[in-house]
């Protein structure tokens, strides 16, 4: 009965109406960030910045391509869907300073499944110092789907994109690679487990840091800061959503280059190593395919080596070549293979 | 068999994977706004407005919620889809100078069936002078979703919000209204016809014009223009998405004022009238609830009357009052009723 009666309390979408729904899902977000004149309740938001480069990125995820809410919980979603976004400008080393959020759901979600999301949603606007100035709300006929567009801001001169890689220069990453994909992985076997037996209570606490990877991972802004911090400015840049391969590949081709990447060099945490030995799978290919890391690849002038040698947190795993046609994995046996990707096809 | 063929040499979508499609569907879109530096292509677009505010509005349109491919040709929806953004900005008295455009589909659509929404989408593009900078493709499990997120900007001083309308000042209304809404009404009545009889060819000819208001509408970027060539800031504005009901009440909400609106002021066009006769409908009621005209309604202070007068396109409507609770529409046998509107519900 007590299931009853809560679920009673809960506010069916369908008593509010669009007004209603944005006005209580956006009434706790504030406006901080000194880019914002103004923000959610006009037909457009009004953004100020002054001298700056403007930069913007859009995203949709749709409910059973790029999510299962089976095992993803909505305040994680809401947060990661962010987080998402945010990557894609702090890879251009800019900041980012707004998001617009727009989202389409069936009748099956209630206002507080919907809060919930936005919960996780205003948690990643605290933490990364944006604010939300706009969106839109509306029903689907089925699932869930999500769509944000960030705002970021640099100085025309600090901007790093895909194409500036050159010769000789040094292909660093941030973190470590894989662990979102195996945190994935994980989540979808316990999901058939308790398919066959929801009784049984999972013990996870082996894969805390796989599952935070893949449930709350954190876009790299601490990255970006010490760039500026060192005078860095990336010759090139790209975030990891598809994967190693598809993102080194992305930087080569756009800055018509080739490279070697050495697979003894790239990031795996002890985490990883033990669930591929469990899953029986290799840790150099789940780092390299596996996406959803949100870390930062970039390329580096070999001056820049010094400033970066001392930070734990970045990891130099090869340099770029003259050769556009030569983008190569050079294997722990000192083998070369040349690296291949299909990007993330989502069709 | 020719129609087999045809069939034959479409592409589905699952052929290509995500950044194909992504260049298949851009390809054709140029570069042209002064205020873009970099568009498709890497993590984020890269745009500078100089000293100008930046305006930014966002938008999502589901499939069976907001459009019907049985009556909504997949180009015109393009175009719409676009235009109806648009109009968010220009109803801030801002100009658009680039678009983001993100669109999730099921995998009954093939690449031409794409590529005609985006015919529509460079086709709006193209007239209005807006830049496509980003977007997104990917899957869905149902239906066509489209996200479009608008960038403009303005002076600050020139911006109208919807908070500005003062005592006296006269609500002006561009366009005719109720037009759009029933084109809708006609498609649907054409499609039931369909339905039942698939050989009977209709004659819409008498339906013109109020199909073209519903199916390829456009955003008044000439009104704003008219403002800047007069002179004219209105104190406040807001575009008809919704019906003029909803949106006066917007603008006096906001403004914190009430307003007396004549029912023999408000702009018909004579195939609304010819419609509402056939469809026995008052056409006062569709004119002040049906949706989707994107015209413009502002106030301007009284001082401006002379400079809009001569204009055949704008129309006065009323004018501002002080007691916000008093929201009325003045009919043609001179009764005050209190306006009312739930907004657009689509839930």
């Amino acid at each position: 009965m007590e299931g009853k009666d809560k679920k009673k309390d809960l506010t069916p979408i369908s008593e509010l109406g669009e007004f209603k729904l944005i006005e209580e899902l956006t009434k706790t977000f504030e406006i901080k960030s000194e880019f914002t004149d103004m923000g959610v309740g006009d037909d457009a938001a009004i953004l100020d910045f002054k001298k700056q480069k403007v930069l913007i990125s859009t995203d949709m995820l749709v409910e059973g391509v790029h999510f299962d809410l089976a095992y993803t919980p909505l305040k994680h979603l809401g947060y990661k869907a962010v987080v998402s976004n945010l990557s894609d400008i702090f890879s251009m080393n800019a900041n980012c300073s707004q998001i617009t959020v727009s989202v389409a759901l069936s009748n099956r979600f209630t206002l507080e499944s919907i809060e919930e999301l936005y919960l996780g949603i205003r948690a990643a606007c605290k933490k990364f110092n944006v604010d939300l100035v706009g969106g839109d709300t509306t029903s689907s006929n089925k699932g869930l789907i999500i769509s944000i567009t960030a705002i970021g801001h640099a100085k025309e001169k600090l901007i790093s994109k895909r194409n500036g890689a050159k010769l000789n220069d040094l292909v660093v990453v941030s973190g470590d690679l894989g662990s979102a994909y195996m945190g994935l992985q994980i989540l979808k076997r316990e999901n058939e487990v308790f398919k066959v037996n929801p009784n049984n209570q999972p013990d996870l606490s082996n894969y805390t840091y796989l599952l935070q990877r893949q449930l709350k991972p954190d876009a790299r802004k601490d990255v970006i800061e010490f760039f500026e911090k060192n005078k860095i400015i990336p010759t090139s840049m790209i975030d990891i959503s598809d994967g190693l391969s598809s993102e080194i590949l992305h930087i080569c081709k756009n800055s018509n280059v080739g490279c070697n990447i050495y697979e003894d060099k790239i990031p795996v945490s002890e985490e990883l190593k033990a669930a591929c030995e469990e899953f029986k799978l290799h840790s150099t290919t789940v780092a390299m395919g596996g996406g959803e890391d949100y870390e930062l690849l970039f390329t580096i002038d070999q001056k820049d080596f010094d400033k970066i040698k001392s930070s734990p947190d970045l990891t130099v795993i090869g340099h770029i070549t003259q050769d556009s046609e030569s983008i190569n994995l050079i294997t722990k046996a000192e083998q070369s293979v040349p690296i291949t990707s299909q990007g993330w096809k989502s069709f």
